[in-house]
């Protein structure tokens, strides 16, 4: 069942944000409420050859509005996301760019869904790390304001 | 002397970070230490045909770096500048989309010189703002590391 709204998900940031195919940004799963998504190493490099912050930062930002995209289809919903704030850190760098969301706390997630339903009008931080084989090299927190 | 300058960071973005070709950012001017780049909205734009956050954050990720680069430009030094954290706000959209540099403390300047100079390595946070007629819309903070 998730497939399929990957899928969408995947035309949806194709069609309405272009830059992200120039990025070759690509979904890679959802899984327990987790979005993971990738992009290639070439059109994102800097000119230390390795990732570019921006493309970085666009990637975090995408996993956590994707991950939104993702629980409203889930839930049946529709709504229109809009990113408020943004916080990341860059440890270090790599060339396997795999950024994925991290567990969403479920009082939270109940919370925002009931604050949606009935106000058309809710909130939610979600947080997305950029890791390899050594552990996370991105941190992101993004905080994603929905309006049904 | 500033048009040099700022043609070679036009080029040396263009040319080693690549995505930034795909965004059309572009150069606007370096007045008192104070970068200002833009981009046009077409390439950036989101579902709500207003700027995507991703090209937005990039924007100003970007502007903080140039700024680092045209500092030790004018100093006559090299350096490699790189980001460690970054925070950004999004108040409202416009298709006016120009981020420039606030003002740098001229002591806290002094001193990222003075540490460049003695220790090979220093740090400074660079304010970037993204604003138009009614003012500030994007609100950015970077800070970024130098190894001379």
């Amino acid at each position: 069942m998730d497939e399929p709204w990957l899928l969408n998900l995947g035309a949806t940031l194709g069609r309405e944000m272009p830059i992200t195919r120039s990025m070759q940004l690509e979904t890679v799963s959802w899984t327990d409420q987790q979005l993971a998504m990738k992009m290639p190493l070439e059109p994102n490099r800097n000119h230390q050859d390795s990732a570019f912050a921006g493309s970085l930062s666009t990637l975090c930002t995408v996993v956590g509005w994707g991950t939104l995209f993702m629980l409203l289809q889930q839930k049946g919903l529709t709504g229109n996301v809009v990113i408020r704030r943004g916080t990341i850190r860059y440890l270090l760098r790599s060339s396997e760019i795999v950024a994925t969301g991290l567990p969403i706390d479920s009082d939270e997630l109940g919370f925002f869904f009931e604050l949606l339903q009935s106000k058309g009008k809710s909130k939610l931080d979600i947080a997305v790390e950029i890791a390899d084989e050594q552990g996370p090299y991105v941190v992101f927190k993004g905080s994603y304001v929905v309006h049904g």
